[in-house]
């Protein structure tokens, strides 16, 4: 890996965000942004010592002093002058799938703080590094990815604490897209519309057979393919699901 | 006017807001929310003078305590049991149509505070009021009407300070559409999809001919007419603009 | 009634069609077209006796020859110079829910000669008319109204013999709408989501209460109040179904 | 090449058609198939001099005569128990920009013939195939994929004649998608957004630099990474445009 440039990856759990630093790692060194450290320190030493190379830090995507903080270890870690190939948010925050009566106000705003507010922030906080990536060569158009669900585009009954948050990042990508694609910058979303196949899922979904969830390697994949398109033919949304998923 | 329920309007200025008001209040006595007084309080007068009943409280709907204050005075006016035939949500936070990395984080805050966290807590405050008109045996379903926008289901470039809340507005009116529905509240939202013709905007669109802005009376008219709907036919969304108008 | 402006209604049963041609038949002559006479001919009967006028020509929307023969008789009847005020376009294919691959092809094309083709020839036939009466100083824009379902917006499984058609039919009214709306003609689309209240219907949905079925004299009521909108706040889109529809 | 496996194009030109027929023949043998032989012809021997495997056949897709005679040559080709491994659907019809009462029936009629009912000949001539090669062990999930357009989402004025087939299209696609998948066939979509890069449109958009007209090897490239996800991961629909253009 001789790349100068760098990914970072926000919302690094043990399912996409897991999955997509792996692939992202095999070219890029990648920077793992998590609340908790335990989420990114052990995905960390498997990158690092496997022959890529990996810092996380601590991070809350909804807070600007957070990122600042993160940028700064960034810096520090890969140079003033760094650029980015990637930037994935991949963050959600916590919901209630609870009457909208019964869930506290308190639940809806942390959820907003994550989804809509953060991946603002994140993306203020990381274009400039896009933009630079730009400037300094990168082989493919450097990529600001959005992970979104179901719930990006169907709002359900008892499920507004997380749709509003979703809706609202699914807005942000398209405006950055238009935005940015003519800047040279490929914005893209997600649709991931399924469970995702992580050890917490393990029982779900059995009857259904080995295909019902979603690869978060797959999803990752995806990520990579949406990277690697030309500045001719960029895609904007994909949505994903496994072959046996109604919808 | 004998009716016991009331009509909760928020975000009443120079437009949509006070034609609504007034519309309602023709059937129903109404409360007008708006975070300066100035904004209510002719329309206030103006609608007592006529024979109507109207009362103004300053209300940020953004916040919690505020709307516990606006619950209060509605309680010591129409009394403790007062149900409610209509709440209507018109209010937007300010926005900057500029570059993305050039608005300060605080515009996207202030912008989801109003249209996403706000119009989620006037949702919570309200509905139970509207369940109780329900019970009180309203003549039309209690309904709640969300004002969108353009920007609720298209986000352009420069566009996201305003788009981000809009989505997330949309997205939690559909929610409640799903939920209160079937217990009877019709929940719309309105795509506002035009200039509305107000004195600040008297200079705009000109040479497109009288008709190229949209009457502030006929959204009203729509939101009524929304609000007489049986419910065998309840419409969750419409949008609303000038014959002219491009889209 | 005096106006001298018609209503034309494309696809007249025993619900929507019946419902919208009564309440049109309260200010304008109205023009009852479907294939089979027994559909119109009761109502016309029914209208002309209650002090409207009525008149019905067996006509296949799916045929340009038909069409005009239909034209020919509305012009005996009303004058060479008639103009409409409205032509609603209520007219469905039939349509069957099986496998894919065991449906014959005659089945798609007949529900796209009608849905399809047969929406665009209606228009082609009938926008002359409305653009005569917004000359012959109509009173409301003169408005041209589709009808549209579930499966305009959401095409399942085993539903393409529907969709396909119903779909074509949403692009054809978004498409007029952009065209003739600066034309001063109202272009709508109504998304008619549930199980409308009919006789063949009276069993099916009963555990869901009284109020489970759409009211087709709810849905003209929609249609009439789409009529009466200024071309200020033309709406172009509306969907309607019972409170307590899942959707 | 080995496989025993098939993949058919349909509306094989110099653009989108050439490009994936070029990258699919690179594992398959090929099936071009195209109305006029001047489409295919040389093509089909660029392929076969260069190692790879194709075959031509004339065919009409809105003809279900016409397509049992492409099956007929391709089973004698490669026998009566040859399974596809992917079947691409790229046809359009001519349409025509011009206002809605200028355009002859005639217009609408073909080119829904070919976008809407032929997708649906098309999809029932060569889903059993799909099927085949399924139970014949594909290395990746047989594949359907329809090509769409700017036009499959948006209806613009003067467009009637092409949206009305693209809406159709787009939705025989989703339900063949919700069908099909759980079957193991996956069915997508590419909305293609932009002035592709061929001989034709060699002068159009100059000024707007050397990427701002999609690249059909980058569409084949799309096309390609749909066919090689796995059944956990389909995804239904890409959007794909020119990181300069407007949208």
């Amino acid at each position: 890996m001789t790349s100068k440039l760098i990914a970072i990856v926000a919302g690094v759990g043990p399912g996409t965000g897991a999955s997509v630093a792996r692939k992202f790692a095999k070219t890029y060194p990648v920077v793992l942004l998590a609340r908790k450290p335990e989420n990114y320190e052990s995905l960390a030493s498997e990158i690092n010592k496997s022959g890529g190379k990996a810092i996380g830090v601590s991070t809350d995507v909804s807070s600007q002093d957070s990122l600042k903080n993160a940028l700064d270890a960034i810096r520090k870690e890969f140079g003033n002058d760094v650029g980015a190939a990637a930037a994935i948010f991949n963050a959600s925050g916590s919901f209630l799938r609870k009457p909208f009566l019964e869930i506290d106000a308190s639940v809806f705003e942390q959820s907003l703080n994550v989804s809509a507010l953060g991946s603002i922030l994140f993306s203020q906080a990381f274009l400039p590094l896009l933009l630079k990536g730009k400037e300094q060569g990168s082989q493919h158009p450097p990529t600001l990815i959005f992970t979104g669900a179901t719930a990006s585009v169907k709002s359900n009954a008892q499920m507004a604490s997380f749709s509003t948050g979703k809706w609202a990042l699914r807005a942000l990508s398209q405006s950055l897209a238009k935005e940015f694609g003519p800047q040279g910058i490929h914005v893209a979303h997600a649709i991931i519309d399924g469970v995702i196949d992580i050890p917490r899922t393990k029982e779900w979904l059995k009857d259904l057979g080995p295909e019902a969830k979603l690869s978060s390697d797959g999803i990752a994949d995806d990520y990579w393919y949406l990277h690697t398109q030309p500045a001719t033919n960029f895609t904007w949304e994909i949505d994903t699901r496994p072959a046996v998923e109604k919808w």
